[in-house]
């Protein structure tokens, strides 16, 4: 069975987004400081149909991030847009652009019940409203052989996290302190839970944190 | 001059401690595995006394803390036994021991004058009342050529931060998740401040990640 595995940038002091996030700048203050890593990064220009940038290990990294997910799952503030920006988002139809990123069926957890969205390259864009193990239920029998990514926010992750369905997590810590802003783990809740350390993968730019989530293979 | 380096134990959601604090487990519930990686490195052991332990990377990590800092600086609960520990705390005067590990004079931050402890095996404890600066003063003055360890806890570190004291920190990235706790960074209300990665060592045990703090240089 496909793997869930959330993979997602984060700052030293465990934001995935900044305070103040706004349509313009739905990361918030000092948000794209996350991402500089893949900016720069051959593979993630190629995803995003651009050309140039460093085929370094961040590129590889991401590549591989890419190359094994069959299927992405995120939440509704995310499809929208970015972390914290609002529910009634005007370009909640078209953030993404034409030809989004994901280049795989993604499943989006929403209350708001709409069709699918097929865009162009590959990315169809799915509205779950069953919750969040019915959205990995589709994305799973969508993945086919792949794992199946987790993209966010924040919330989301946490969900899967406390409902023992996360397989792995990828943490890509990035070099910076945010302030304020979207807590990715915030405070939990559960008791300690210890993790698998996997692989880690340094660079001057962001250390790629690979762990397993214990138990997980029980509860699922 | 000697550099000021936090050097501290965190979980990778961002704590130092875990929740429900109490004497008997100053650390709070789970909070030991921040720091299960020194309790088995032979550097640890030898530091507290004992024999045995393993001589690996995360030892020689830890003797290399060790051996660079000159003098620590500690907050008044991290002095009385744990982060999150009560004032009045009846053991406030023994909780190290009488052959305290750090085998260095200790500047505690506190409000409460008091004389200072000349323990055995080179700790001492001098209570400073006049502020983070005056401590950081004294500890360089003791540092001699050395540096200036900055032990916790997270209130002073986030206070060291904040004024731009601090020249370097280095995190101990322990694979687990606390749930809740004593947030190191918490949300500091300061910009975002990019760091520069300076290294990662990477166990099974632990991450050790460590960055220069930029601009530290002017304001200090």
């Amino acid at each position: 069975m496909a793997r869930l595995i959330c993979d997602i940038s984060m700052s030293l002091d465990g934001f995935v987004a900044g305070p103040n996030p706004s349509l313009e700048r739905p990361l918030g203050d000092g948000g794209d400081l996350l991402h500089e890593w893949a900016f720069a990064a051959a593979s993630w220009r190629e995803q995003h149909g651009l050309t140039g940038g460093e085929a370094n290990a961040d590129s590889e990294v991401l590549e591989e991030s890419t190359r094994v997910a069959g299927a992405v799952v995120m939440g509704r503030r995310m499809f929208s847009g970015g972390e914290g920006l609002w529910d009634d988002d005007p370009r909640a139809n078209g953030w993404w652009g034409d030809d989004p990123p994901f280049h795989v069926p993604v499943f989006v957890l929403t209350n708001e019940a709409r069709e699918t969205l097929v865009m162009e390259g590959g990315t169809s864009f799915t509205f779950v409203t069953e919750g969040i193990e019915a959205a990995l239920d589709q994305a799973r029998a969508a993945a086919g052989d792949k794992d199946v990514a987790l993209a966010g926010g924040a919330s989301v992750v946490q969900q899967y996290l406390k409902a023992g369905l996360l397989d792995e997590i990828q943490i890509h810590l990035a070099p910076v302190l945010l302030g304020d802003g979207v807590s990715l783990f915030d405070r939990l809740g559960i008791d300690a839970l210890g993790l698998e350390t996997r692989r880690v993968i340094a660079t001057p730019s962001v250390t790629h944190l690979r762990f397993g989530v214990p138990g997980v293979a029980l509860a699922s």
